[in-house]
């Protein structure tokens, strides 16, 4: 029998009326025929609820505990989840993730995945019942509570589908698939039937917020078939495989970024080693430094601009600023005003000029570029905050997104 | 170094500034030089709040799933609590019942501990921490979490107390310990420096909410020394331990119970095999038969009475009027305004006339007794509900309980 992997995220199954739908999809899926392992996420907004409570008692929470803390959540939301498909006549049972045996490294709040056992959710199901499976969770290898970060519960729903050897693996949400732009900005943005894993990894890489970049490349390289798709209308979404969409278009959407900032370090001494200097402090201080631009060097010296997420320009320019002196930098300056625009497309490889017409674009809409960076499928702007609704609505209408193509 | 289980219930840790308190109390115990074993109940309500939306998603919770529910409080409020002790710079760390070692048999919500492998808790104590474990859970020997039902935090604790060789197992709670009679029905009740195990099981079978009876069973027969104390005044309470008050009262306390209901069978032939056949009929439907009265036969035929948790007196009524043809049962009636007042004390045993003293009392009172039942350092009679407290004032009074005796 084949097996599907049907992950639920935490808008899914927000109330007791939200989970019964869901049961009643699980349910009837399972009825058709499909074996099926849930993955689900904590309840609506328990998570930041319990986050709340840890920092009423505790200034700087400690790791283990978060992680133990955190992943209550889960652990209430799939034990009523199997309750209310048990209340359809189909048998269920809940996992931990120790109990599933997703084994992860000892990184609390941010573990990574060393090793999928599974062998009780084959038991449950080789017994005919759903295994209801908590997001986001793992144990370590020395046996403690972990949890996986952001986009967790994606996560261990596409590492459960590559180990179960699932058909698919389904990633229920609030939206109904992915779309060629964000429908709250871009009212006409259509719905992909499909995506290539590369496509949607830049996509979620520059703000598509559907799926977390992690799970994407997971998905990527276990060959695991993706379906982005509602838990409100439980129409089909968007397929995301290798050859992704089939459809001629040069781009697929345009994505954009507005919780970054940027640091622009200037006029250092154009010499070897310095970014790896600047870098490395950044790295040792577990700032996330997201795109990278260096000016070519004019008079023997350059400019190095970075983004990192918001939250972290505080610590960013603290590094920076120390070092600054050190590698003969004249100034150091932050800019939280900024916003990105990105263009994604596999199309563009055969389509020389992509980045020309963007770059046009915008400057007819008066849009001025501050940084470019650019992929073989993708040419990211960073633009004025105010500037970037204005800039995906104009690129969005340019490349006709908003039409299927021939 | 000497170690400690210290036992917090829900109204101990039911709000962040309450945990704050308790981990304030742990640390400072540790800092004192002994060793600390800390079990954590779910905070205040969380639990009835639980079992509030397995209701609102199901009829009829699963055991295995209502168990991975309600685990998710103590999971909470163990974190919870580990952090707020870290912050005071001592270290802690939270164990599930599962990591803890508590293995169970496979009996969901009333699960037996078969065994306390207690390992990773006497490592976290090796290294200076404080080991806090979630109460009221365990795994069961298929791998599946189990809940140890009413009082398990308190079992739980006495548990590890057992195994891990504690000096003492302190039960912190909303009372400054054992009373003479319970403070709200008698203003001038006076807390027991001391009990017996003997007469803390008599207490805790007949209505003192203070302590479990399975908790108390499990600590006589492992020589456990309890300590019932306040987590609002942290001032010494009751000790219960083999010799229990030194003191030469005849009697340590009255007790009262008001959530029973009574059951009569009325005029069943005296002949043997009667009473089998109808408590083994109420056994194998879970009913939980407390007190049983069988009156002397007159003109061939007895009465049977039985009181049950009010709970259960429609079950059984519908067994008892069921079995009643077959066993030849004139009658069966219900009645559920009935209450139990019970006066223990180890002094009994060498003092006669005691129960000839309390049923004086009663009568003196114009409180009618329906039955009578006694063991050897307690009797129990059954009243009017409406007479309980009455009943409870005039023996407190009778017996000078609010003195300490000489």
């Amino acid at each position: 029998m084949s097996l599907v992997v049907q992950k639920f995220g935490g808008t899914s199954v927000a109330d007791p009326d939200r989970m019964k739908a869901v049961a009643d999809h699980v349910a009837r899926t399972r009825r058709q025929g499909q074996d099926v392992v849930v993955v689900v996420s904590a309840m609506g907004k328990t998570t930041d609820d319990l986050i709340r409570l840890a920092h009423d008692v505790c200034d700087d929470p400690p790791g283990r505990e978060m992680d133990m803390l955190l992943t209550a959540g889960e652990r209430i939301s799939m034990a009523l989840l199997c309750m209310a498909i048990e209340e359809h006549g189909v048998p269920a049972a809940s996992f931990t993730g120790s109990q599933a045996g997703i084994v992860t490294d000892t990184s609390h709040g941010r573990a990574k995945i060393l090793e999928v056992r599974g062998d009780r959710l084959r038991e449950a199901v080789a017994q005919g019942k759903v295994a209801v499976v908590a997001g986001f969770q793992g144990v370590s290898i020395e046996r403690d509570v972990t949890t996986l970060g952001r986009g967790g519960s994606d996560t261990t729903a596409v590492a459960l589908a590559a180990v179960l050897k699932a058909e698919a693996c389904e990633i229920y949400t609030d939206v109904a698939g992915v779309y060629t732009a964000d429908p709250r900005v871009v009212p006409s943005a259509r719905r992909l039937p499909s995506v290539s894993y590369e496509e949607m990894q830049e996509m979620a890489a520059t703000g598509g917020r559907v799926l977390a970049l992690r799970s994407v490349e997971f998905a990527r390289n276990h060959g695991v078939v993706l379906h982005v798709r509602s838990s409100f209308t439980w129409e089909p979404g968007t397929w995301v495989n290798e050859e992704g969409t089939l459809e001629q278009a040069i781009i697929s959407g345009v994505t954009h970024d507005t919780s970054e900032a940027k640091v622009t370090v200037a006029q250092v001494p154009d010499r070897p080693g310095i970014a790896a200097r600047l870098f490395g402090a950044l790295a040792d201080d577990d700032i996330n430094v997201d795109m990278i631009v260096q000016n070519t060097s004019t008079g023997g010296t350059t400019d190095i601009s970075f983004t990192v997420p918001r939250a972290d320009l505080a610590a960013a320019m603290r590094v920076s600023e120390a070092l600054g002196p050190e590698i003969g930098a004249n100034s150091v300056t932050a800019d939280a005003e900024i916003g990105r625009v990105s263009v994604i497309g596999a199309g563009m490889k055969t389509n020389p000029g992509v980045a020309a017409r963007v770059f046009r674009v915008l400057s007819d809409e008066d849009v001025n570029i501050e940084m470019i960076s650019t992929s073989s499928i993708r040419i990211s702007c960073v633009v004025r905050a105010k500037d970037v609704e204005r800039a995906v609505q104009a690129l969005h209408a340019a490349f006709e997104l908003d039409r299927a193509p021939a």
